[in-house]
């Protein structure tokens, strides 16, 4: 079995997901082919891959290269992680909207204020994924194509719409944001069955039950939220990614009829994001993962991070199992490669083509929902009852149109078709400010290939 | 034949649709049942109405009465023209709304600018067609339900899912907006085959033929806007209802690919309407329709066809056909009257329930496009090619969630929800705004039964 990894040497592919490759089930004897465009990062991840499967004792074969054509010879999965350009270019890019009028950046909208998750100036993410499923195509037209960089939705959604004989799959562990909120409710994992369900980073929990009765266990979130949660509130800080427990995600339940689940609650209206001042009413200090205060603390937690990965490349002394333990943490796409190769059966949260399974939507987008995967990624997805129809037409056709616009303007490489979206964005006060900006973006030296697509 | 009129007294329906109604083939022998809540509108009406069939020398048998219900027996027709509380009252809540920060009133919005054309604050609207409609169940189910009063899209989707038994059929003259502008491209009407179709106040020209060769004739409207435009708008001052006319549908057209028609270009974005100097660079120096001078001027008209008709109440000598000839004008429910009741086929532009009709909506609202309509009112509507993707995700789409966002907060009875879709407006700077913006509205006199059901 071989995965080729596109982007092993950004950061997002840390050592967290090189231990949860090398303890798979179906690890032993396989390839793990590893690309990336900047050498050094590549060279530091394939040492640290290396090492971590030799510590292990595991047989791993290592590859790597800059060119992905390469990997993707015989490969049965192609993980993408990559995230072209990385935080600083995220950065630049919000500033330079900032002094265009558009708080946060322009990218940080309704339906989307997920700091580094592009609805609008997608155009790297989107061009990127193409081209690998391209490659798969005419290479590696049987594997599947786990994709795990954002925007999921509308990555998902796009290979759907154009490379739909590619098998392409969006991972997003957003779903364990219920975690820490049934401990708030004062339940156990092992007791609840739950299921979430909608688009990416726009999921509600659709089924919440006593494992053994079935007994609907809304009641505790209700009962929750009246005598309980605010003291809760009042000695409990919030953290970053724990916007689940917030009070916005009972603000919106209370609006919607059902409880968000994980970064649906930073992807919602500006009612919680109008200042800081409102984002910590509704998000505890921090403000939220994604307000000033929440994003500067993120962003060194993310350098952190690398950090990490170059002092434990720079350290061959360091001992990887024992600063990264064998054990399994939140990726799925390890879970989805080890479920299709032993055939053990797993169910996992996936985003997935909808051709019918929300049937209150178009067929060619992608859908996140529950799905038990088996012997050779054959996948059984679980039914899902209709959504509210506030919902569905506050939110979930709301935050579709979204993806298809960024996507048309994608597709038809117009500059006018970004400002037009600029149009239906709040901050914008004239026709003037919409073009300034998008102008101002597609001059930036590192958006000269963008430049080009959208003439 | 019995043609019950909700909204006789009210100004909208004028002499003019009294002369259409008398002078339909099917008028001599039925009966009119006149109906107001004013009573001394509806005897200038009934009086009017009277005089203008007897100088026609039409046998017509008038009724009048302040109960509805008395003129729902035996109604084969009931057609619904009332505004409640009229012109004053939509611009007192137009000053509410801006003291609150809502620039042209909280129901000036993207995808309705049209000054009286609610979509948030349509409850009288919206009660007043369930309640018409409740009462035909019970007395004269078979009858149709001709509703010419705004907000047509609204009020006919809400018949759609709430009252889906009575043959509820929304008329407006929008469509005669492609008169003018086929005279501007040199084209005489006679020559042309044309289809307009979408939802109310959201037409586009989805067909635009040579009637005898079958010739597209969009070529002509490129030709127009690329050499004898510009020339155009130099020399011609465009006046109230030619919007169609205007750089702003020449601009939509360019963004969407079909050209739109009538009331759809006074319903887009903000684009068009961030203030007076912006709306008169697209819509000409009255900065169309619904600008503070175009509505000024309009509110003007308006008071002036009242005036004329209670001058002509006063004055017993007028001749009234004089005054208003008998030559049929643009009302087209009298036009279906006819073709149900002779036989007769006429092709209408109506909105009747979707039903697949455009498939690439829902079923359950309304769409507008032309029908061939004929004995007993049976209807055969036309089939409209899909429309362009940016047209459905941008615009159509867009639309028609304001029309569920406004019935969901009627059919819920929520200030809640009404709060929400404020919360959704780009003047919107904060909660508190929304919320007192809302709480005013409700405390005028005007709305005390509006406040009891958004409770």
């Amino acid at each position: 079995m071989k995965v080729a990894i596109i982007g092993a040497g950004s950061a997002a592919f840390s050592i967290a997901w090189i231990r949860d490759l090398c303890i798979m089930k179906s690890a032993p004897g396989s390839t793990f082919s590893l690309v990336d465009v900047n050498e050094q990062r590549l060279d530091a991840a394939y040492g640290l891959a290396k090492r971590y499967a030799k510590e292990l004792g595991v047989e791993i074969k290592f590859e790597k290269s800059l060119d992905r054509r390469n990997a993707l010879h015989g490969a049965d999965f192609v993980l993408n992680t990559a995230f072209p350009s990385g935080h600083d270019y995220t950065e630049k890019m919000r500033a330079i909207g900032e002094e265009h009028g558009y708080y946060r950046g322009i990218d940080s909208v309704e339906f989307n204020f997920v700091s580094d998750y592009y609805t609008i100036l997608g155009y790297k993410q989107y061009q990127l994924a193409l081209d690998i499923a391209s490659d798969m195509e005419e290479i590696c037209p049987d594997a599947f194509l786990l994709q795990v960089a954002n925007p999921i939705f509308e990555v998902a959604s796009l290979l759907r719409k154009e490379k739909s004989k590619i098998k392409a799959i969006g991972f997003c562990d957003e779903y364990i944001g219920i975690y820490p909120f049934m401990m708030a409710l004062g339940l156990s994992p092992a007791d609840v069955e739950f299921q979430v369900s909608g688009f990416n980073h726009c999921i509600w929990l659709t089924k919440f039950r006593e494992a053994n009765t079935g007994a609907d266990l809304y009641p505790v979130i209700d009962d929750w939220i009246a005598n309980k949660a605010p003291e809760f509130w009042r000695t409990t800080e919030i953290g970053l990614w724990q916007e689940t427990l917030s009070p916005a995600s009972v603000d919106m339940y209370k609006m919607y009829g059902l409880y968000p689940i994980g970064d649906t609650t930073r992807s919602f209206t500006w009612k919680y994001h109008y200042n800081l001042e409102t984002a910590k009413k509704w998000f505890g200090h921090l403000g939220g993962t994604d307000s000033e205060v929440g994003l500067e603390l993120r962003l060194k937690r993310f350098q952190a991070g690398v950090d990490k990965l170059f002092r434990l490349t720079n350290d061959p002394n360091a001992k990887l199992t024992t600063e990264v333990p064998p054990e399994k943490g939140h990726s799925e796409f390890s879970d989805f490669i080890d479920a299709a190769m032993t055939g053990e059966e797993k169910r996992l949260f996936l985003n997935i083509p909808n051709n019918g399974l929300l049937p209150q939507f178009p067929q060619d987008l992608a859908v996140e929902l529950p799905v038990v995967v088996s012997k050779d990624g054959r996948m059984k997805p679980e039914h899902v009852d209709p959504f509210p129809k506030r919902l569905v037409n506050f939110v979930l056709i709301p935050r579709m149109m979204r993806m298809e616009w960024g996507l048309e303007a994608f597709r038809a490489g117009s500059r006018e078709v970004l400002v037009e979206i600029l149009i239906r964005d709040p901050r914008t006060k004239s026709e003037k400010q919409a073009r300034e900006a998008i102008e101002a973006i597609m001059t930036m030296p590192e958006n000269s290939e963008m430049a080009r697509h959208y003439r």
